[in-house]
């Protein structure tokens, strides 16, 4: 190292963090740009989730004894950059729909405060994901970009101008209950806030492996279906990946059970690219990355058929590291900004 | 006038212009915000659209000559907000999808610097109408909004942050292609750029008008239907605002003909509400307005089961005027950023 790099090593402000806070794992990133941009990456189980307070200072001595190993110190870092399992109010920084953390109804930043004095970012994990694919990922150099996450439920983070829009409520990209389709609404229907959208219910893997379950359940599914011998057979072992590995084979009852799926998720991204007309759209979640290429080709085919804007439709590449990533480069682009 | 006024009255900079750029008319609003922010306004039927190099020539002898009657000077303009009947796009500055001004596809901005050398500001006429329901009609004092203008088509305009949202080819809120429900929706169905879409077809008033009249050409109508009597007996005479009229009165046929525009409406502005959470939904455009109170009752009544958000939905105050008072604003804002 050079006596200019260590100097900017040295500097006061140059290391900023991201934090991917997970129900059960966390994840820390710490980097010094002024070096290169090196990223320092340490994975933990989550402790003390049951209190604020508690929490927070355990996660800052967690973070400060990082720091100290890689030759930073807390006080020298410029900003932490914190994604969370929930939603984030942003006028008020209150943790909300957080199930592994069900703390009271306040503002979190003063007791953040207590333990950390530098900048900080907070957001919802899904949101850090989606700006991580931004920074680094696969929707690196966009500017208009949405990343769709299917895993057990549904949910959408959009980056516009290289910003995120969290909404009014924090609750932007909630299209669990969007509508694209006839399909579960009777003229009874009441959409009910803390129940799967009946787009969840369609496109979800926890919708596909229930959809495959009934298949079988009613009698339409034959054991000759490679998803029954994918799944053992035995219907309460059916899961959405067996499904789509057989439908990769052209299993006819695999293809059945997702032609609404695939169709509904195609007309979810088709009203998506209407409304805010993206130059990419990112795919993440378990759903999608259980069998990528099917999923990616499925979704692509059919989206062409209901879109008259262009729009690329790709698979996300960071993986569970994209929230952490998403958290550092929020936090350095808010610092940018001051 | 006291002397300090009229001194921040002649300020070099302090006026600005906002102009609606219609097919058939302009609407141009002056303002000096120094001086109480008096808004001096201008109508006059469009000329010389063939050419842009002639138009602005036009526009701006045009706008000279309202600056020089009030007091003002083209020279002491800081600014002028442009909207315009199509999409601009924001890199290129190209005017397209505009009937009114089939120009050939060139950057429009060094055309205008010929005329006016202070600053400027292009966007869509509708995106302009949604910046001024935000700065002074129903949206005012919403950082999250979107308007939703229904007439001939469709059209959504999005202002997120106090920013407008124009995506990456000028074409967001281009909600015609929106997919709602299976109406319209073969299996062979390939959406066409050059026609309206399904959401389109069944929601804006060309939609409404066609399905009125298709009901009575099919012989569901009845002679008794007061959309009979409000189109005079011609069936070719019936118009969405007929219809409308008719289902104020609790008219059975107007009721049907309505059932699945009103639904889809409603569906749409779900969509929108999952997808952005904003805390207000403006109506804009004819059919909106030909019968606010029903028109607003209906779609709140639907919407509320759709969705799980809180989020307004009122009726547009600004009417005609609203695209230049949007110009105005945005030139200002623009302003304010420098």
């Amino acid at each position: 190292m050079t006596e200019a790099q260590l100097e900017g090593f040295e500097a006061k402000g140059s290391w900023v963090a991201g934090i991917d806070i997970g129900g059960t794992k966390i994840l820390m990133l710490l980097s010094n740009q002024k070096c290169g941009g090196e990223v320092h990456e340490r994975r933990l189980p989550t402790q003390s989730a049951e209190q604020p307070e508690l929490f927070f200072q355990w996660l800052f001595t967690e973070l400060k004894t990082f720091c100290a190993e890689i030759g930073c110190d807390l006080d020298r870092l410029a900003g932490v950059g914190l994604g969370f399992p929930g939603v984030i109010l942003q006028d008020e920084a209150v943790l909300r729909n957080a199930p592994a953390f069900q703390w009271p109804e306040e503002d979190i930043r003063p007791i953040i405060a207590k333990y950390y004095s530098g900048k900080i970012v907070l957001d919802n994990d899904v949101n850090m994901a989606a700006m991580g694919e931004v920074d680094q990922g696969a929707a690196k150099g966009h500017r208009h970009s949405v990343m769709v996450t299917v895993g057990t439920g549904i949910g959408a983070a959009l980056v516009l101008n290289g910003e995120l829009h969290s909404g009014q409520h924090g609750a932007a990209g909630e299209i669990g209950h969007f509508i694209t389709g006839d399909e579960g609404l009777s003229s009874e229907y009441v959409a009910d806030g803390d129940a799967f959208g009946v787009f969840e219910q369609v496109t979800s893997g926890t919708g596909i492996t229930e959809r495959a379950r009934h298949y079988f359940n009613s009698g339409k599914g034959s054991e000759l279906s490679l998803i029954w011998s994918l799944a053992g057979g035995e219907v309460e072992q059916i899961e959405a990946r067996h499904v789509f590995k057989a439908a990769e084979s052209g299993d006819v009852a695999a293809l059945e059970i997702l032609e609404l799926p695939m169709r509904y998720m195609a007309r979810g991204l088709a009203n998506i690219t209407a409304l805010l007309n993206p130059s990419i759209i990112v795919l993440g979640g378990g759903v999608a990355a259980s069998n990528p290429a099917y999923y990616l080709n499925e979704v692509q085919a059919r989206l062409k058929r209901y879109v008259v804007l262009p729009v690329q439709v790709v698979i996300a590449e960071l993986g569970n590291k994209a929230g952490a990533i998403g958290a550092l480069a929020s936090i350095r682009r808010h610092l940018e900004r001051m």
